[in-house]
């Protein structure tokens, strides 16, 4: 469970501007908070069914919006790169490996 | 109007995944085939202004996608950063130069 989580956490972060204030802000309240479905139900004053039902709605945007965009897929791969170049660096390895691997960053665009 | 075009051609390349085939198409036409909008119309079999509504649309709606997730701006920033980076290595600056702007790349995202 907590590897979904996570991602729809990262799927949140780069996507929530595309979403409507009510998406974000029952998102916000089950996973950032963690609040239960009863709890924003209650606060919201709607059912736990239909908060459920935006959440799950939600998740599913995020997804197809990674499908589409891959922004979360590219974060992890620049990331990646990023962090194989600090250690060459730290290793003080020859030059023409780490202009290697910003080609490779550049390409990710 | 150069500059316009060549944003517009950008934006394009970020964000065509989020419109639709139609969209798309015409969008290709005008943009990277330099079709008039009249033969655009004629192709497509609809009017002139549908065709021009549509791309009027449909660059409204990449702008708002820009305005929310700032990958255009994002990639140039990059692009910057990554260019200054090749130019250190090439004048074998030192390495803390370099992990300075490694680590403004991870926070761009």
């Amino acid at each position: 469970m907590l590897d979904k989580t996570t991602r729809i956490n990262y799927l949140f972060d780069f996507y929530q501007a595309l979403l409507t204030p009510k998406q974000r802000s029952y998102m916000e309240m089950y996973y950032l908070e963690d609040y239960s479905l009863g709890e924003i139900s209650e606060l919201s004053q709607v059912s736990r069914q239909a908060v459920y039902d935006n959440i799950k709605r939600t998740e599913s945007m995020l997804d197809s919006y990674e499908k589409k965009l891959h922004l979360y897929e590219k974060f992890e791969q620049r990331t990646n790169l990023l962090e194989k170049i600090e250690q060459s660096l730290a290793e003080d390895k020859s030059s023409i490996e780490l202009i290697r691997m910003i080609n490779q960053l550049k390409e990710l665009d």
